[in-house]
């Protein structure tokens, strides 16, 4: 077995991936074990192995118990945070990670079962991937917000947009959502926390389609006004696309690329493809950057989402320098945004084929996460990334960067070693 | 009187223009001074100033007579290319410039009466500004194809498009063209060739109000996809935008910066502010660049076109480090394209104060080009162009790079120093 081949065919596979956008539907149709009092959340598990499944509400963060309680009362199950407490602790609600179900989901990432989401295929390999819809800015269920005007928007996305949006997608033929991460990363987008260009280009990609597939010359208008006025409209097919990527990459015997980055707000969790679907995990840190006004480090949640699914695919922090305008969001210059690109270089077993950066001369994104090369060199992954309130109900305050703790790779290269005998 | 004093309040009124999109209707009813038997064109007068206006022809370049050709047809004046030629030289069909009617035509700008424009004012100075509607790429009047093909494609935008995009401007309450390109620039556009992303923006933005003007959702499809799927359909408005700024720049007494820069394939045409309404011309470059597939340089017309207003305005080629992608289209590396940018500091007047280029840490574009840097230094201003074939019919064959010939400028200064008595 030979590490450097089993890496370059975990690589060759996430980059050769072209996952296009086919179609969407409601998660209890379409999400595989997906049931009615399942929630699915961002992270890795939210309840340690050796405790049962319902100390996860004791274990969840602020923005996690707030967006499950969120999610109840949408589905008529719960009426407030107290309902919510006993529902997951009694075991009648029950909490998986999304990456357990081919799904991923921004922030908090909580999915249930009437929720729509959208359809990956991988046209390479196969495999299918799936995300919840995006919700906008600011007061919204990702980041733990659930006041009525958050419910309120939840239920018009679910009743009004989704279908026109699954029909839209459907008469389309598709879109081709690597084509369309490539365009945007050349428009300024890194494809994580900066997804101006991919949002509008989503929505005008869409927008025919829209036309036609709706109501009535209002619903359409108001669909396209969803989209084309929310900068991250595309950042959930887009976290579907990396994660149909990603799981491509993963299950290389001899492979010590990571295949999954992912937090729940307590716990970051990492995978890797030729560890199986075990986990690894260490106590999330707090994101370093920039507060809305009225908000400072002291309201920051820890790290949170399956959003860094895009740095493990080699977008996102990794592809910053492509992407100087989003200094003014998450801090720095846009020299920072250069080096932080050429730091993951050191840590990334090749550079991607396909996503391109004008600013380095068109070189490709630095891509597949080496364990053995983070152990190393000590340098881990950067991670662009929204910040949350620490409390439930709140919503975001902030965008920055942060690093997965170090703890999980060096855990992950004594479990390789232990695994293939070094 | 004090050059400086008066340069920098010329710059100001330029950067501080705030061209608005409020309008659009038929140029007959819209444009100052226009009327039936008046085709608009790009670039200063074709004859020269010591010759009578029919001799127009005989100056026209190929690309030049073809759109005038193209244009009489769809007013139903003209059968062919031997018509337009009677009727330009019997002076029935009379050709002035754009310029001279507060408008702006890309490349040939030929702009008959029943064509609409898009309407601009000015919310800092009042001014006005007019351009024609893009028909995007290939065989389109503006590259002087007019095949039927091309005229039904005119027909179709005067019919269909045109009135939906009059209501749905106006329902929007207007764009702000201004505030667009700084975020177009900030998504690796410079607003002359590259108009990607700002155009885009503009389908966005307008595409709620379209989905609602529209008579049905077919023709919303149809509009939808017209602007979506033309990388250019923001350039005719970018350009009346950068003329009305231009000319709130126009006319300021002891002012040496240039104020119009426009090409009609045989001269290249420049204003200054300080100098009234005469143009200094000298025969037009041929441009260098990227050909199509099965096109040379051979087969090149000159320089063409009125979108050299966006480099007068501080944009386009001016703005290059902003755009790295461009060079995939214009040749050249993206180093070539910071450099473009950094060169036209050196005979700039001031640096802008609303367009910031992310890749030169948020630096404001070079704006204001003074005569007299020009001459001192020997650098003329870099222009990104389209290149047309040199025979009427064709069409567009690649795109590139070009300078105005330097024997404008040193006329201008000459002239400046014996209107002020230097």
């Amino acid at each position: 077995m030979d590490i450097e081949n089993a890496n370059a065919q975990a690589t060759e596979r996430m980059i050769e991936s072209r996952p296009v956008l086919v179609g969407m539907g409601k998660a209890l149709d379409i999400v595989p074990g997906m049931r009615e009092n399942l929630l699915l959340h961002a992270g890795p598990p939210l309840a340690l192995r050796s405790e049962p499944q319902g100390k996860a509400w004791d274990r969840a963060s602020g923005p996690m118990r707030g967006a499950i309680t969120g999610a109840l009362i949408f589905e008529g199950k719960a009426k407030g945070e107290d309902d919510a407490q006993a529902l997951v602790e009694s075991g009648e609600i029950e909490l998986e990670p999304c990456h357990h179900h081919q799904a991923v989901g921004p922030m908090a990432g909580v999915t249930s079962s009437s929720m729509s989401v959208y359809i990956l295929e991988n046209k390479t390999y196969g495999n299918k991937s799936y995300s919840n819809l995006n919700e906008g800015y600011g007061k919204v269920l990702r980041y733990g917000a659930y006041s009525e005007e958050v419910l309120d928007r939840l239920r018009w996305m679910e009743e009004v947009m989704a279908p026109v949006l699954a029909d839209a997608i459907a008469a389309s033929g598709g879109l081709d959502m690597r084509a369309l991460l490539a365009e945007a990363l050349h428009m300024g987008d890194e494809g994580h926390n900066r997804n101006k260009a991919g949002s509008i280009l989503f929505t005008t990609k869409l927008a025919p389609f829209i036309a036609k597939a709706a109501p009535n010359p209002d619903v359409a208008a108001d669909i396209l006004r969803a989209l084309g006025d929310n900068a991250l409209s595309v950042l959930n097919p887009v976290m579907a696309a990396c994660k149909g990527m990603a799981d491509a990459g993963h299950g290389i015997e001899g492979s010590t690329i990571v295949s999954t980055m992912a937090r729940n707000g307590t716990d970051f969790g990492i995978r890797v493809s030729g560890l199986g679907d075990h986990w690894f995990t260490a106590p999330v840190a707090v994101p370093e950057g920039l507060y809305f006004p009225g908000f400072t480090a002291e309201d920051a949640s820890g790290d949170i989402g399956d959003s860094v699914i895009t740095e493990t695919a080699g977008i996102g922090g990794f592809a910053m320098a492509s992407a100087p305008a989003i200094v003014t969001f998450v801090s720095g210059t846009p020299k920072d945004a250069v080096n932080a690109t050429l730091e993951m270089y050191e840590i990334c077993s090749t550079e991607h084929k396909y996503f391109s950066m004008p600013p380095l001369d068109f070189r490709g994104t630095p891509t597949g996460i080496d364990v053995r090369k983070v152990v190393e060199t000590g340098i881990t992954p950067r991670v662009n990334t929204g910040i949350a309130h620490k409390d439930a109900g709140v919503g975001q305050v902030g965008a920055g960067l942060v690093r997965p703790p170090m703890a999980m790779f060096e855990e992950a290269l004594v479990a390789f070693a232990q695994t293939y005998g070094y």
